[in-house]
């Protein structure tokens, strides 16, 4: 049994951070909170998130395992008005899950569980923690973009960079300890990561106003911020690039 | 002789629903107003639509037909300025369309009106009659978009409904009876109908905001509404899919 | 040696119009201004700009020519935000320029000015002038692009007429001399020009709101206008279409 009503921008903040890396996703209901783990086809990146009962209007729910077709969540969201609470249940004769926005109601069935892999988050030692405002890094990406298709990211002692090097140009952002809400580094590390993955994990995080990254050096980095006004936290794991030189 | 000046709204609206059936349309010009008929190459659809003298600024005219390139008046109102009247004369020597929009003078030949077929809009008894918010027709096929390429309408006693049903996925939005504008029906009629027709339709009403249905069982819709401020009135007919199952 | 502080407005400026020419320019940088020149790849069109010293917010230069990718300079205008002065300078070591958005540094490699032609103004006698406000220029362009790809300018002791010919349907805006910012004008005076080039030189024109146009008969007509708050100078020239009548 699964049965919710939700704020359509919070649905909003899980299909998008989900839609990053995959198009299916497996929903693991429990009693008191909904977690969703994935990883990319590429095993590049993963993510885990967990919303709890409070981050929805209503939530009453067994364990269940629920396949969802991410593209037609997204599709709900689209027809829900200002104001309009969405409400889901799991109709478990028909193996449909069933949306209700408005007057409209909405039936899609469910996808298969047993092809989606089911990521294990590894156990890293990562010794460097930043914390950075959004906004920040979306203007260091921003900035990357025209120049090369990755980009180093970089802590030290005094502060964090982002920087790209192409055949010819370069580009770098860097942010002193003082632009930063938190750093504990005692020593430099770097580590290179691909553009287009890392800039559409930051562009999904809607609402998170500081990103807290935990980094090593030539290893992944690890992203946390909170959505649903605090309900609920998300685990963004991206591997790095080997530099060629 | 036809002389007119029309504010660039209504013209704005005559061009947006005579466009979603055909590009180029036999405008009757009568002492009183302007009627246009139309049916798309498919014929599938048609659309009748009339404008009193009252709609415009200025309108004199004797009996003619004049075959007009929609998309060529579309460019017309693209250099219309706010407040800018658009005055509209034929040039009989020329076989020409004049339009003056500010200090442009804007002139176009006509097109040969006998390759412009004269659609013979049929007697249909259709004995349900719904009323329905322009909004909430477009919500309706915002749902459908995702789901077919069809929509089916129904009428009860209840209410209305639109729906579509596709392999494995389907949608509808029930309209009961309160959230009508106004509803006549005995017995349950249900239609299918293509969604891109009924999408474009419904997509070109601007100002009015209620559409009156007039449905029968597997039967056309005719949908009616007013334009120009009341000075005007559209019918657009569209005929049924025949349901496979 | 070259280094500035300039507003991102104003770079913005000089970049849109250099960009309608040409993807590289070189950019002359004198004690106390910088001059840009260049012509397009059909030497159909040609522009010379001048910004002084004061147009910059700081403007440290000994002579010298810099080769700059134009399309680079636009990465680093989508960088800034409102309040954002651009630093640049020149590496000469590297060969670079280097600008500082922000806490952003994006290091651009110059391209070589060997292959870039050097423009030469050509001494024309135009007779008549006639200032212009841009709008009214766009307008025209506006009407003229669905008839033609050509525009033909006219000046009459009366006013000025920017007028379009196509196989069917014509277009044509007259402006009375009163609607004129000035006009000097014996005889009538009438060049066909390209209307794609026109266009996109009169779009690239952001604040200035007359243009000043020397004109002749059946010769380029020469636009003239200001950037940067009064602190610079641009002159566009461009070639007529010889009329195929």
């Amino acid at each position: 049994m699964f049965k919710a009503k939700v704020k359509p921008e919070v649905l909003k903040e899980i299909v998008e951070i989900i839609a990053t890396l995959v198009d299916e996703a497996k929903f693991s209901i429990e009693k008191t909170r909904l977690v969703i783990k994935a990883v990319d086809p590429a095993h590049v990146a993963m993510v885990e998130l967990s919303i709890s009962k409070g981050g929805f209007e209503e939530f009453k729910a067994d364990e269940s395992e629920l396949g969802v077709d991410i593209d037609k969540v997204k599709e709900v969201l689209r027809l829900a008005k200002p104001g309009d609470d969405i409400s889901i249940e799991h109709n478990e004769e028909r193996n449909q899950l069933v949306f209700q926005v408005g007057n409209i109601t909405r039936r899609m069935s469910l996808v298969d569980t047993t092809g989606i892999s089911d990521p294990k988050v590894p156990n890293l030692t990562l010794p460097v923690v930043v914390s950075v405002r959004t906004e920040e890094l979306r203007q260091g990406i921003r900035a990357s973009e025209s120049v090369s298709d990755h980009i180093a990211l970089t802590a030290t002692s005094d502060g964090f960079e982002m920087a790209s090097e192409g055949d010819t140009d370069s580009v770098d952002l860097k942010l002193p300890k003082d632009l930063l809400e938190e750093l504990e580094c005692k020593e430099e590390v770097r580590s290179l990561f691909p553009l287009d993955y890392f800039s559409n994990m930051i562009k999904a995080i809607s609402t998170s106003t500081v990103v807290t990254m935990r980094m090593g050096n030539d290893y992944p980095v690890k992203m946390e911020f909170s959505i649903a006004g605090g309900k609920g936290e998300v685990t963004y794991l991206l591997a790095p690039r080997i530099e060629s030189e």
